[in-house]
């Protein structure tokens, strides 16, 4: 049976409600999330055995993160106590033509403090067959950029399947390197990528590029480039995203498997309830059905995409959307009648 | 001037807010509703002497169903205390391509598990014109539906003109019966019918049709066996339903009078606030529209329609649109502006 | 530097929430507005030095308001105390085809009932390059009418712009006087003037005209004709609205400075969080710009739709988008990406 | 069978909630209440049937009051609609030692402005036995006073029982004419009276007088100058009010029936949920009791005294303990345990 | 290390806020508990490895209460899906003098319909050291009560400690079996008992008594017989509580170990916030405190009369204080300053 | 006129509501306060010319903290954008024998990483009277304590009135000083001191101290130490707070001006609703007492003591008692009637 662990930040988000601006909010929703985890609850929704490795701080707001962990059925029996505060993320969530708005305030979190080598990689892999990271762990401070990459380097060494979800923040990436400083090395691991092929090829350090994804002929070479820079890969995955307002999104895939292109019909979303996290749902989703029938690409992107829409009806930083909902999408029902 | 009676169950509705999952919700917003309830409420909204009859449980929370009762000016002089609980449903209210989801928790109500007889239709019935009920009565228990057979007899003998919403609950008739073994019976003295073809059909136990209400010419045949089967049946009216999304629906209408078909115009609905009782609101604007002009059908059918569509933009089980708001909508004004 | 003084009321809002009627609302959300502030409110946002001047009661009411005009940057130095009551209106939010509800208790407020004369608008205006009124002053109570008339004249002697949004109101003009009546030697000393053609045309006392919008030809000499009758008058300004549903705007605007017509494309706005205010974000973009820029006419016309767009999602009375905000959406990013 | 008729004004009450001050709340709660008003619910609560008259202004709030009659069980069949407003009151609840602050906004309400003349009292007297009103009526407006009379003094013709509560209210009587002016033609034809013996002498027009209540043999002599004054007095009562903070008091009473004085011991009230409508809830008390068995003089007092002491505990304007909570405050169980 | 298994039953609460009564409120709140899950919890809190064993629906409410058991660390491995309801029960919380309601609705729950036999109790116990049950389970149904008595009779064989609290509920034995008829068939196994000695006596089928707890010298041979008629009887142990009113109460214990009476000193509880499962919280503290140091009984005592007295502090059913809050109390600090 | 100046930080508090635990918490309530901005908020509220200086991010929730000085009529001209985050904490609120729980998480706040000098106090200060600071603005960090320092010399060249109210927080002073090697400094040029007198030994690196408040001989020569150490001081003042449980405090004070001992008589304070904010709102009352009469040591002190009191009532962290309201509390009226 697979076993998956992701590896992270959770965070506490203080998000307004009912569309109200930062300044008119005299009470903020407390939600706790973070990209990793997100994919962690994802996979435990479906039925996965899926792990969270962080570190939180020992106080009240740390514990409350913990439960949520438990809370989703996401195994946290290598979360460590320490550090000085769980890193927070304000969000005001925008309408129509008014964008969501984030206030990140996650500098110096338990996790970003964390001293290189402080987890026991070998052991917490035992019986584990699937690694998830993401660039954001990457980005938010040296030393969580050095326990990661020791981390992928175990994975690696181990044996197990590892994945990466590139999620390039321009707000992160305030310690002093950048991307190509230290995503090539951390790529090169990675059987799995989840990302844009420009942002790619940004953190690899190239030449920017600016994929057309309607020009499917011109796709094998692009993602092929993608291979070659990284040795492991076996799938490459790109969430086709158009935004027509901050309460409508599009919402399509393409996937490359080293041999062909993979396509994944486009899907309205309207309205969008929560755009926080659907990203993550898109890899929560992919993971799965890689897992559950990795030789079966196109499927294993129509559930990505899927669980992606359903994402963004959902309140919060992850998806709750339940197996047989993705595969309703996908099956064509998206038409949402009343179950009774 | 007209009194109706409508028999059926009045629920606890617990339904979870701002578009949160179950697992995610704290509190439930409580309301009270029930298909026949519903349409008692519309008629009174009216302007009509409206009156529900059931059974509630004699503890607070079947008196908070009372309030209700009164609060709507629904006339409840005739509402039985017995049982051991009031039902209540859970809703979960959907977005966009995740549709809202509703748990049952009806079983044993006391109307449900009201012993046959226990009602004086007879003097229920004195000075009143019209008696509706739907199939989800018989569809609870059998005590319900013959206590149901009886008002209905009752009705008939007194020379009130009666309505029956066919209301096909799969997730009902658990307790022994299927429609076809009780709804015909039922169905003989019903002058009035709002269902969809086929569910009739299959209610009345006949073979299994696909009707295409987009082919009028197929019609007249079709709600013609149905006049057939149904001797005192003097209108047959069905709500076209499209479901585009949770957040968007398209409502029409057909209705047949024995001689001939009327149409109403498809209108568009988004967002939906609240999909639940929409069929009740159509079913109680054709009552009204009925009453007040028996002869005009396409009013009558455009104001069923109207009703229904207004009944999405409201938050709960029946409908609180007013007399003029409803006819403002016919009259083409669905732009909606601010009154001031 | 541009420092405008805008004169009006401002009203206690009490208005339901989650799409609930008033006869379902266990709450009203309460804040403060109405038009004049609302404009002195976006005035601020945008950095520019505004004042609001009114008569409000010296009780925990008023004093709420005189704290909101403070936290929102609203220079009130010259706000009175008197009267009995703070204005108060109604606010039931609609959603598709059910439009929102205003029920205005407004009588006898503390502005209403000043008595002409009170303020001294010669020290007010020291110092201050710009007056704007609204025809709801004029409409409330033949005291704040005369007030107004007096605050007009003064700024008028004292070199001031004055521009008026015309924003009829047929609920209110209960006092005697109809717009004709006072409303032409109001418009006489305005420089800009912000509203229909045919509502310029009926409070000036003219014939009742149908301007077609779209028939850009004719449109010079519709708004010459308003030239004529305000000799002061260098910039007409009209906001187009569609209303398709509550939840689903169309705006566009034109715009005349005695010489050409300059047309701003119109914009989708959909969903629509509030409704409310969204002319008064107009006229505060359009101050805003032609403050400025004064020659830019188009850039001005553009500035006050987005911003107009804008308000429409955004909760309350007044506008709260941010100067970037409203640059973004004239350049042409409508798509409402979440910002991290 | 009793029925009582009672006759005043029913405002929207908006107030704070979770002790906020005015200046910190974004939501006032809505609920409807008034002295007379929260009479009647006590006494339909009690199984009594109990009317409700007055005028409310035939708009969405004036409706919503409507409901609230309607919901509570009391008949409103002789309610009218007019005038331009229902009064609006805002509370702002207090805790230990900072007191609750009411500020009013009900001048020009719809009953304040009613026509003298205009209820058709005969026929609303039909078949009642009892009339009660307040001077708070009185107080409210030179309209309402003389209204109030035309009632009183038809229910005196068809000898119906009158009851009073002085309910002095020192912010009010702005309309030119003081207490004395009008109380004591109203209070002649009373047979109930409660109210501070200071109250009554002061509203009698007569000397100050300060009562010491403890001073028992002192007070027959008190309360009987009162029987002088008013010729049809049967029954004065007071409710002992000691006030240790907001949030802690003291509840007893005294009830003289022309021969003896009866007291209620004193019972300890904290916290304090709400303290309005206490006087009400002990009015309230005092009725039924009195119609129950008018010779058990004190039980009649130690009912309204649990009563009013229930009420404290209970949201809102009026009383819904029920009569077995009272039931139980007099048979000694203040304990309160819980019910399971 | 020991492991702790409860069995019983765990419901939806539904909780009126604010003090509303339930008529007056449109929304409950929403937590899960139940008076042996409440145990575990403490238990879970104090880091006791705990774990609770129940059947449960398998749909969306049922996996609610599935999610409440991970988030507070309970062992949810043994939890079977099965039957058609959550129980639930209404509560509306006093105040002052007016007494908590609780209105039950748990009839045929997932557990109460449960099969005997269902649990494999030899595979749960495996590894065990402590089973506790509670009298709640023996009185919802014949089911229940069978499969706890063969849990009972399982845990003895496998040599667990055994504990029970009696809890009697007058609403609940409505099944046809009186407590006597099956109480001391399961008492007989027990070690630790925690109940008043008259409800002891009373499910003992033996004659009623009145314990005079202030009488020191009587109790030993009061709870004697106890240890007689329950020959495994190791401690037996009374809360004592005075109720003063619903927002006042007075807790103390006692408690005999066959040889000695041990007494905790009273203490003030005021407010109360909640007072449902206090009682299991004096449970869960006598538990945790016997399995630390078994000898010690005098801190046993005081360890869940402090558990007690701070769970009447917390909103919702189970107990959440700390391991260090409850030993501040027992170390004489309730002054309860701010931590900071 | 005198103006007052004060210094320290502003931070957004985080608070659960109704007594929920942090766990229990899906949101929290958002407030802005700081031991110095409280202290300007009492003043600004009784009419005194109050300005608060501090640096704030610029970012939305550094703008939050803007509006809330502007909302509440502080002075924010000299306030300055900088650094990376505004300062957070999180509060629990308890009751009964449960404490309040506050969580810092104030670290690298843009008020503690300011640059030493940033400030111009020259100018700040012009047209100023009186400037206080308090002894967490040293604890914050060696920054922070720099500035101050500055402040205060600075302060006391020009000649103004020096407060500093000692608030010792164990949990700050982190940065490597400790009180004795800063506070010496800072309090030698302060001229009124509020704080317990061991707390002041403590701060100033003397010998511990356990002062006996009652023992009323011992005081004078005991504050007598203290003047010695501060040769500026005028007037040192001692909150006595005597903790009964989370919901009652008794709260008294006690003034020595070099001469004499002034007590103020100890107030019960129950229920407390928020607790934080209680020893600001005696600073500001002190202030203002001697601003106001700087002769009339007893009305100081029981000023101080009254507006104390008061703020227990109050939810947030500054005090919005009225002048009026804490005057009647000097005079003896704690009774908290209904003002109407």
């Amino acid at each position: 049976m697979n076993k998956v662990v992701t590896f992270g930040e959770i965070m506490l988000r203080l998000s307004t409600e009912r569309h109200l601006r930062f300044g008119q909010s005299k009470a903020f929703a407390a939600t706790y999330g973070g990209g990793e985890f997100n994919v962690a609850v994802s996979l435990a929704n479906y039925g996965i055995d899926a792990e969270f490795v962080t570190r939180i701080p020992d106080n009240e707001i740390g514990h409350c993160a913990l439960k949520e962990m438990r809370k989703m059925n996401v195994n946290s029996s290598n979360v460590l106590f320490g550090g000085d505060r769980l890193g927070v993320y304000f969000l005001e969530t925008g309408a129509g033509n008014r964008g969501s708005n984030v206030v990140y305030d996650r500098a110096n979190s338990a996790i970003a403090t964390v001293e290189p080598g402080t987890f026991n990689w070998e052991k917490i892999f035992e019986g584990k067959t699937w690694f998830h990271f993401s660039g954001i762990t990457a980005a938010i401070s040296e030393n969580a950029e050095e326990e990661c990459l020791i981390a992928i380097k175990t994975a690696h060494k181990l044996g197990l399947t590892i994945s990466c979800d590139l999620n390039y923040r321009s707000k992160l990436w305030k310690y002093g390197k950048e991307p190509k400083d230290v995503m090539p090395e951390m790529l090169k691991y990675c059987n799995i990528i989840l990302g844009d092929i420009d942002t790619a090829f940004f953190m690899l350090g190239k030449e920017k590029i600016n994929p057309d994804y309607t020009d499917e002929a011109s796709l094998p070479s692009l993602y092929g480039k993608l291979f070659e820079l990284c040795p492991n890969l076996k799938v490459a995955a790109t969430t086709l995203r158009y935004s027509i307002s901050a309460s409508h999104q599009r919402i399509g895939g393409i996937l490359f498997d080293g041999k062909q292109i993979y396509k994944a019909a486009v899907k309205e979303i309207t309205p969008v309830v929560d755009r926080v996290g659907t990203g993550d749902a898109f890899m929560g989703g992919l993971i799965y059905s890689l897992i559950k029938d990795t030789n079966n690409k196109q499927k294993a992107l129509e559930f990505a995409v899927a669980a992606c829409c359903l994402k963004h009806t959902i309140v919060g930083d992850y998806n709750l959307a339940t197996l047989e909902e993705v595969e309703n999408i996908i099956n064509g029902d998206g038409s949402a009648k009343v179950s009774r």
